[in-house]
């Protein structure tokens, strides 16, 4: 066990950060606003949570970075992690500021969040293509074949996986414990797929994450304590991605993130159906509400969400030979 | 990665046994009693469970056999487990039937049950002290040391380790998704320790037992469609009691069962300080009660139980070098 003893550190240490501040800073995001109103289009069990405060990723973010600090080595690997956790993050944090504090219940214009996203996930990913272990291959899933996406590498990854990650996460985020649970799931796998690569930098700072949800689950589980806001999803949707293109596995993502990908689908059925035929496919999207619709309790569909990423981490260890 | 391909068949094969039988065995254990009656001792909260099946743990018990037939080559070390498991799986089921159908809430006589659990302990623990692999030496957690019990290996073992822990998670089963979920982290942490010391086939059965675990918590999470009854919870118990023995990990077990240590421990010193001073220590025992008296809700009780055993087994991989 001796390999895998160095990502318990930052896990154990990042889940310790959460679970002291978790305290402090909750009472704090209750104050500055009396809980966030939640959406109006969720379903109506959900008035409920209206009490609840938001913007708890900053939680998250404060224990990986510290985490990080304490237990690793700085690389150039890891900025690059960091840039994305704290850059995605921080659009989030403005969205849900402006949200929260200021009231305009819709956030950000969509139109201005999307460019800021796309603007950071295209420095980023120009900066991936340019590092020595990254470039333009990527891992074709059960086998050990690299493909060359040449120069459509770039808007692949700037707008597939780093803008369609971040909001996919963000869709996700909708149940008690939800995004967190299964993001969790997926940064451990992807913890011990960069151990096993002897990229022990991405390693440390993907158990960093690990660790930091495991302990946002304590306050963020059902009933939730806290949201983790946009602020919240959009950095831990950047990690994931940020992780998959160091590790040249994006083509991964869809299996592993399954879940985040059928939160998306949803939406794009739902309204491109609407818009053409005028019906329906699901009850409500994302599709956890339209569990919810049907009479899940709002557990069981988070315990089915996660029991699917925790199977379809799986079938990733199968896909990397 | 290709190391730990050998664990993920078990576990996907034991799942979908859970998945695919649990429809099919949940009514049919439904009708033989219409609902256990829950626990006269419980928090009234619970009194609505009263319509839920219990002895689920056959649902268990099957997939985890078929998935070890499937994947794995007989060696007399999955014998062992495969005869612990289904051995405590027996002793609960007979426990589950007169209480369920001859509706004997009490069910086995307590000198009966533990006599039984005593004397299977007792073969279990003589095997195993023959074995070349196990004989009565026991590692010390944190060091390389391995300490020779001499002959106090065999009470130590049958009495502590296997009835011990068979008992412990008995009285973790209280809440839904408690001793499936503690069980589940237990059992994976064990597969990959075993597969680590390149016992494949212990890793192979711990797998599978992992894998149930999960299919398992789909039913029986919050709100629970099925509890594993003292058929699931003993053989639970008799997996992670005979893994560790032939890992020679029992030492272990008291950091990664650390849950089960607490729960059991609460009721010998509720009972204790009743007895010596008439006053209860904890608001109900075992503790998972003692939360929900207090007005947590079960969900969140359930989380926290879960959490702390995830960083236990984390605390378990530093402690072996």
């Amino acid at each position: 066990m001796r390999d895998h003893q160095q990502i318990i550190f930052p896990i154990i240490i990042a889940f310790l950060i959460v679970i002291i501040i978790g305290p402090i800073v909750i009472p704090i995001l209750e104050k500055l606003k009396m809980g966030q109103s939640v959406r109006g289009d969720g379903p109506k069990t959900h008035f409920k949570k209206s009490g609840t405060p938001t913007m708890g990723g900053i939680i998250i973010a404060i224990a990986v970075f510290f985490s990080v600090l304490i237990t690793a080595q700085w690389e150039r690997e890891m900025l690059f992690i960091l840039a994305s956790i704290l850059g995605f993050g921080f659009i989030g944090l403005v969205d849900d500021f402006i949200k929260v504090v200021m009231r305009r219940s819709l956030g950000l214009r969509a139109t201005h969040k999307l460019a800021a996203q796309v603007l950071l996930a295209a420095v980023l990913t120009l900066y991936a293509y340019r590092l020595p272990g990254v470039g333009s291959a990527v891992l074709i899933p059960f086998t050990s074949q690299y493909w060359d996406l040449g120069v459509w590498y770039l808007p692949f990854t700037a707008i597939i996986i780093f803008v369609g990650t971040v909001n996919s996460v963000n869709f996700t985020d909708g149940l008690d414990g939800l995004a967190a649970g299964v993001t969790m799931i997926i940064m451990a796998f992807l913890s011990l797929v960069a151990l096993n690569a002897g990229q022990k930098e991405i390693a440390i700072i993907s158990a960093a994450v690990t660790g930091a949800a495991l302990g946002f689950l304590r306050y963020n589980s059902y009933p939730a304590q806290i949201f983790m806001g946009d602020t919240g999803s959009m950095a831990l949707g950047g990690a994931v991605a940020a992780v998959v293109v160091l590790l040249r596995l994006p083509l991964l993502l869809p299996i592993i993130g399954g879940v985040y990908v059928l939160e998306t689908l949803s939406i794009i059925i739902q309204v491109v159906s609407y818009r053409l035929t005028r019906k329906r496919v699901f009850l409500m999207a994302p599709l956890h509400h339209h569990y919810e619709v049907k009479g899940w309790e709002e557990t069981k569909v988070v315990m089915l969400f996660w029991i699917i990423t925790i199977v379809l981490v799986l079938v990733g260890v199968l896909a990397i030979r």
